[in-house]
């Protein structure tokens, strides 16, 4: 059982999958945030997420995962030209990490004393062309939440200390899991975030014994139960194959970019980086789906995953966050 | 007297002795909380377990108790090929026990300067194929608790140290008990125990007199009384090897998974672990018994040990969750 | 001056020096507690129990005073065979020490370096086969307490430094001190001392007038002074002495467990510690009084120590805990 | 898409693009700081800022971009006496950096073993002759704050470790950006900055089109974008420059710093840095209009920039400390 | 001006300055507690105690002032066996000093490598045969107040370090200024006091008067002023130590026991030390004065500084404690 | 622009300049707080009286700026005994500066290898015979303050570490500046500031149009400038000479010390340091004048200053503890 639970495999959450693969297909979007229950499968689907993902193609022994030689950072002392294929990473980041272990160490003692640069590159070099998870984001201290955003937004991870620098590539796509009853993110981080999907446990019997059906298949029927679901999970890879290849010939009306305008300022989402997002993600959703010109469907599908963590909270909406925003999308974008 | 009490001598507590019974038979289950009064006998129960579980097969000298030369790790420097038989450890977690004596520590001074990987291994090393006791859980910092949760889920501890990185096995099945007046734990740490219970001072003279007789046999008449109860020992402990092995052929109905489903719905327990571990826990339950076939009788017999912690509390409900546990039960499965 | 005030010199207090007589007699009682006001005397007792208390043999040089030669620690390093006679230890614990100043302190670098085991005993090394006295028991840390009650019940001290282990005898008897109006102590760790008693000023003229004069004498005609109570030290240490011989001999009635058990579920007392503890006072006490069997009387005499500090607080009963105890006992061992 | 946006092509935030224009004119102005929602591109008109600004002529290696050899601190160790140009320096103070990394770090150990002084220039150095930027200011620690006023208002860093001494120049104007409900300066250090400006959101579909649109050929049609933009950003730079070679010219006539009191009482601004402000940043905005006397026109264009963080806030002014600023202006200065 | 003020010139302030005599008469007595307004030469009048209190012979070079040869520690390396007159010291505790500078450093890397004991002593060593002075006393850390009070009780200053163990005679009177509006003491540690007076500035012109007087006459007319109160302090001197001389001879008729106890009785202190310390400060007294007997005139006398910080409060007296103290006094001893 | 702002050029603030001056004149009047709004040029006018204060005569290279060869202290290491003129020395004590940089840093290490005393001196050794200036001084740690206080009144820095001890003169005004809206001194540290001063912005437009006229001349045409206020602050530097010359001249009459006295107990400032303090500022008042002899003029002049500080709030007093000394001043000494 060292293979993960395939993507395909998992009962329900749809919402999740989706941002899941739209980050995949144009990883620009930024991160996902999946706020829920406790016991809803998060951390399993982004174990799932790694099988999912198209491999990549890696200079061998670098530690950055470059994928041309001449990308490989000087300090790695990487001196093999092959390529090779591995699996898109996704790398977890444990709560409590040191910034050390995140961004790397610099030992200047070293460097000092030999006259050689001395870098360990830390997670977020591991995480490059991938993937970082981060479970319980919102336990994480402030400052780390914002050194990841900031690299995950600048593709680039840069250490200084006492005068030494070292930087390397380091884009990725966060993707970090909180339960919003244990401490939240402030709004300052939650903007930065690209999507955001909320998961629950699902209420009726069927899916449930669903769960359960294809859980004890995967431990007591492992084989057959992989065959089967392997086979979907490489169709859906191959989907997203081809939407990263259909994205750049993509079409955006004007009406488009008026629709985006419109349902933020419906909504009064702070800033600009709701319909920057929005367009984004309905780019995406589009080529996903094999159209050639991004509409209004797209939006609608993908507003509530890109927009629902940039509301300012209305105290006396007793229907929720959740209930405005439905019905504000069904009025502006009909 | 430096043999522990023996674990069938105990007066008593038949759910927390039930529910480490079931977790010798399928470790899978996940760790036990023990919730209750001082005094009652927890920390005497898991001295106790020592004595009762069988011994395991072991590599001679290997810091993981591994059962074959092929997995014993690298870094022990282990050259005997030598098998001996070994009590199931049951390892105590200290109160205050820093990250580095949990884990293990990886001197990386020593590993640069003399090129060899320094490790210390920690209690998660000896604790492997075994048990690890944490008196008064609730008072352990999140952190670390989330770590030793971590590992057990995975079976893995990985040492990570700039940029160094060392990995054993650490299966072992967690236990934890604690006094709720004292602290509790977040429901996020909750969920990830596999069965909970609670243990209370009898009410009755004649099981308190009885306590202090077998206390008094023991002190003032060691010999008589351990050749006693060791033979009841043994036998508990052939009874745990036979349900072993008859684990992987019994066979789960479909009305068995509606019934985990059902009862969870109703009782409103957040997420999916709750049915899956009940579902492990009335096979156990079932093997335990020497049954061919789970059935609504062992799920009703486990289902207050798997999911009386994973309910939100009613502050409603007068007579208390597990009241409403036992009529919901009664209500689901009659 | 260098001699302590005699222990029967104390004017008063009996309780306070009944408790400390049965844990001279049976150590296994556990710890004593004394609450009370200041300028009671408490720690001007501690220090008479030190001349009270009965010489023990010991190898000369033995950190932890050990009775036989085969029982010195290794890491001691002590060649010598010869037995000397010393004192009881009495070891004051200073507010704020470390833990390496309690447990010892083991210093990886030298073990590393020259290969041998360097430990420096601590207070708890040289505690063995004694007291150890704590001042203010409720201002010191929770898990220094814990790890203080850990090794009295074990009789064991076990200290682990990054893989390096080093254990030695640690019997010895906690007597605490503490003004419960600037702290408690929790519960939990309540529960494990042996006894407790309360001390308070006397409120006649005449008793305070003869502390006067006791003190008067001992500092302005201490040599005439020392040889008058002295001689009474001397008869009470042979009490003791002759009750440690009549102990393993004494019968205890099957009524006697049941007025035992009675009494605590009378009083509502947490788990099983409470019964435990009364009797092996009570046992003490008989001893102590030369009787052949413990008897109805016994556990009369010891209850309010070896109960009092493990009642729930009943906020409605004005009469307060003592007279709640006093009402009870009576009832119930009429 | 390596170089930044172009600083004129930001859509609409006026007031912000103008005080940095301002002090790009004339940087005895003073700090810079930027209140607003997220979101609103204050961190892209930093980096824009960056590209607009014009080059500076510095020697070759020198820390601290020195005009002039004789310049170049002595610690540098700098022996080229080559003239180079580059661009106005733009440093990122990032959040929860040391005050090492800021000031420069001086290694005692190393001056003492080898007798000379060893110092790592920080950020300060780094950012001399040019900008630092601090995302997020309210979060800094205060003394961080006052650390970076002191410097910027000295023009010179000074770090002294145990009677070591290192200084060098630091004159830059600092931009700091914030969101007041996450936390607020103290009015000590506010009054430290010259100039504040207000950002938000623009409200019009029109507006947030035309920043989509932008930003969507910033992506996708690069080239033709950064052309056009470039093209107008070099107009600017063209106009400071002749602002500044205007300035001393300037004429100042009595009747303006008269208005500069009067506004200020009526205001209630406490101290004397508002006015003083004030005059400045009229002085500036004069020459960049190209005018050869300051007048009250240019007064009323930067009141608001220069007055408004200086204003105690009254509780009791619904209209807001900006309708009340507008209305005093529009009183007094007719 | 390099000469204190003198004792006997200090204006007014009969209680505190009597207190300091009698501890000078029998340090037994324990520590004085100065408390009062800021002010009110609390300081001057410790400063001026150095030069009245008689000098004491000591060995030369003794760190610790031993009266004796053979009392000189080990540890001091001294070897000259000349005895010289030096003042009675009278040692200031800064506020904020550390452990080891009060209780002195012992370096066991020292100890270890060169196989001495490398101790450094510290305040207390220097305090020996004098005076420790602290200003703001309630400001201090509880375990420093109760480490020194542990000294200052014992005579003798004990250093553990790691296994090392360093002794010396640190017999003093701790002095404590504060200001009980800043923060008071715990009971437990004010009971440890001997004595304790109170200080307010005098109301009358004259008094205040005369104080500047005397302070004109100390600063500009120095010789002459020195030259009169210098006479005077060599006379007070010279009373103390014929009282020390007396204090053994002096009679204590049993109805002065009985008086001390009744008076504590009645007022309600706490615990023994009420009248232990008011029997010996009677005494003093009663030498100072040249009585041969003591009696309940002496009692009056020292009874408010005795007693008066060993009342519990009573919320209910609107009188305070100290009119409660005046008028039980004239009760019991009229 | 390097040379400070002149003293004379200040406009306005006669109060702080005024307190300023006296201390020039008796610098045991001791330090001086400015309370009051920011922006008023409190920082503006330390830097000022740099300027103002006469040169000393210090022997070369001694950091403690010694006006005598044999008061150079012996771990400065000078040989040279030229003097030299020097500016009266003004140092800043910076916001967070440790107390290592304050006092001085003693290297044990250092001083225990070779055998020398190893010492730093820090700004308290720079300050000795000058001025040490402290902004915000309400934001310093209690400990610091009372440490400077405690230097400045002793006159004496004493650095002991480890049982060496390390001395200097530090003989030094202190000038603290603070707005009591962001904390508050304790009253204990209030007391021991000498003098004590608001400043308030002006509110009249032209004395605010004097303060950017002189500033803008300061600016831009500095030569001139310069030239004429040098001047004046030459008058003002032959003033404080003089009257130092006539302090120790100068008649007291009895009567002048009975209306300090009376004063202060009109005023009920707590302790003696008010009126010791307002008579010696007087005296440098009068001296200052040119006059003979003290009189009631000179006491009303200063004593504002010398008693503001030390008055208890009175919280039903609406008009203010300003106007209430106004009131006590003109009712006192009429």
């Amino acid at each position: 059982m060292s293979q993960p639970f395939p993507f395909s495999a998992i009962v329900g959450q749809a919402a999740m999958k989706q941002a899941m693969v739209l980050t995949a297909i144009d990883p620009g979007i930024g991160g996902v945030l999946v706020f829920g229950d406790r016991g809803t499968g998060k951390s399993t689907a982004v174990r799932a997420l790694a099988a999912l993902l198209p491999e990549i193609s890696a200079v061998e022994g670098c530690p950055v995962n470059s994928a041309r030689v001449q990308d490989v950072p000087e300090w790695a002392g990487v001196t093999s030209g092959k390529m090779i294929k591995r699996p898109t990473p996704v790398i977890d980041l444990p709560l409590g990490a040191t910034e050390d272990r995140v961004v790397g160490a610099l030992d200047i003692e070293r460097a000092l004393t030999r006259g050689e640069k001395a870098f360990e590159p830390g997670l977020l070099a591991r995480a490059n062309r991938g993937y970082l998870y981060i479970d319980e984001v919102n336990l994480l201290e402030d400052h780390i939440v914002d050194l990841l955003l900031d690299v995950a937004q600048s593709g680039e991870n840069v250490v200084e200390r006492e005068g030494l620098s070292i930087r390397h590539a380091a884009r990725f796509v966060l993707v970090g899991s909180g339960n919003p009853e244990e401490g939240e993110l402030r709004p300052q981080l939650l903007d930065r975030f690209g999507l955001s999907v909320e998961v629950a446990s699902p209420r009726d019997i069927e899916t449930r014994v669903e769960v359960m059906r294809r859980r004890d298949a995967y431990e007591n029927d492992n084989a057959v139960f992989m065959k089967k679901w392997r086979a979907k999970d490489s169709g859906l890879r191959k989907a997203i194959l081809a939407a990263r290849a259909a994205l750049p010939g993509l079409k955006t009306p004007g009406v488009v970019l008026h629709d985006c305008a419109a349902l933020c300022i419906a909504l009064g989402s702070d800033g600009l980086r709701g319909e920057l997002t929005l367009l984004r993600a309905a780019r995406a959703q589009a080529a996903f789906e094999g159209a050639g010109v991004v509409s209004r469907v797209h939006l609608r599908t993908v507003a509530a995953s890109a927009l629902g963590h940039r509301l300012r909270r209305d105290p006396l909406d007793e229907a929720g966050s959740g209930a405005r925003m439905a019905r504000t999308i069904a009025e502006i974008l009909p």
